[in-house]
């Protein structure tokens, strides 16, 4: 059968598979400085806010992909204290950050204020720690703003970003990798998102290994977990160390202390399990 | 964006959201006795076939299905002989069973044989191993095939049917469930497709590990698997023992001495995570 105009969709023409969700009104729609934002009320998934036409979040399922872009890196570093977030812009990975108590402070980079302004309007629960002293807001070029961080400054850089096209395409590559492990401090780990396992192992993936490892990053491990609302269903974190194991957990198999929906020990063990055809991509095994 | 008459859209209405993959030709169309049976070619996921309009199998992600359908429970019980599988009628579980070579029976009770006989036409693929002499397949009603088997004479059951409404729906009630008890031996395992860990995990898990434990069951688990064409991208097993532990790998860890693509000795342990918000329907923690 055939989808009807009650829904929106977002086709991944390159390997011909579309998501759909059934929307009830669209909320709101915004040509900003840098990008296309939209926001709709669904039938059955909460809100939904697209960038260019791709969905960003859910209200229903982005607790994985927030939980999963943090707490594997945070509780793989003995004691992150200072945390920088690029991109991240709707303030769901910093609330979960923000969670650590051990966090001093919590920076989050994005280049476009219109997404935290539309976040904070229509995913309310995301800014929750917005207020909190330990955060700051910058809206700014966050290459830029790594390129001029102090070095050993940081324990975990987090790359939450669009896809690698457009204003996001600058956050896969080498140069940029190797200004976040100098912003770095020793035993310091960075995570990115890094696409689907299915689609992009043999391209997105294995060059940010690449990348990764030219940056001088001495462990590069891909982590995956389930999402729903992005193409294919399923989606994988890409964590580099300073010196640092980034799969440890500190301490090993315990639990996270604070409220989870998706996360916990047993999880984060298991999500750097790398699928057999994943194996070559992923530098495991 | 909405899709044209050149997808295959397949919308789970009560959850608002669907699943579309790019066709390129209708090459099957078919009323069985039982189902309307429709294969598609499609522009990247190879051959897609439905049955009543659900996607039952894609040729480029069954493997992950058929492969954590069988492995995990193969290589839970320490020496799995005798195998009987229940609906599989695409041939696909069958032929990862027969991987095993210590297997020594394998028999496949589907009640459609229109199933197979399109599988072998157009999923070639899933169907290498029909012939081996360890095989039988039969077609006939899998609750009366378990409910008349000798007791005492299965080390496996696997119950890979369709979504638990129609020709299925037997196969998630108590008395099917005790009849397969009966018929495994001791230390035997059942493992059943017990759907998506996002929308039915409070219901249809929920209740299987209730009836499974009814039926005298002594460990149930629930295991999740990526797969990207099924609703939500993201599905579940359910296995029960008979006085085994389900989730054991003999021995822990070990490869599988044969080809897989999705699993190996990682996944398996991984598999058995439960996400935080799964643990109280999956009986974890």
């Amino acid at each position: 059968m055939s989808l009807d105009e009650h829904w929106f969709s977002e086709p991944l023409e390159p390997e011909g598979v579309a998501f759909s969700l059934r929307v009830t009104e669209k909320l709101h729609d915004e040509r900003t400085a840098y990008q296309h934002l939209e926001v709709y009320e669904t039938a059955r998934w909460g809100r939904l806010m697209l960038l260019d036409g791709c969905v960003m979040l859910t209200s229903r399922d982005n607790f994985i992909y927030h939980e999963m872009m943090s707490h594997p890196a945070l509780f793989a570093h003995p004691d992150p204290r200072d945390v920088l977030i690029i991109g991240g812009g709707d303030c769901g990975t910093l609330r979960e950050v923000l969670k650590h108590p051990g966090v001093n402070s919590a920076t989050q980079v994005d280049i476009d204020e219109a997404v935290t302004r539309a976040s904070e309007r229509f995913f309310p629960e995301l800014c929750q720690a917005n207020d909190d002293p330990r955060a700051r807001l910058l809206f700014a070029d966050g290459v830029r703003h790594v390129a001029e961080a102090r070095p050993d400054s940081l324990d975990v850089v987090i790359v939450d970003s669009t896809d690698p096209v457009g204003p996001a395409e600058g956050l896969f590559g080498e140069p940029f990798l190797r200004d976040v492990r100098r912003a770095l401090r020793p035993g310091g780990i960075m995570v990115q998102q890094s696409e689907s396992p299915l689609f992009h192992s043999e391209s997105i993936i294995g060059a940010l290994h690449t990348a990764m490892g030219n940056a001088g990053f001495d462990t590069v491990r891909t982590l995956t977990f389930p999402l729903p609302s992005y193409p294919g269903g399923w989606w994988s974190a890409t964590l580099g160390g300073k010196g640092a194991d980034v799969t440890a957990r500190r301490p090993q198999g315990a639990e996270p202390g604070f409220e989870t929906r998706y996360y916990n020990g047993e999880i984060h063990a298991a999500a750097f399990a790398a699928p057999q055809f994943c194996r070559g991509a992923f530098g495991a095994g």
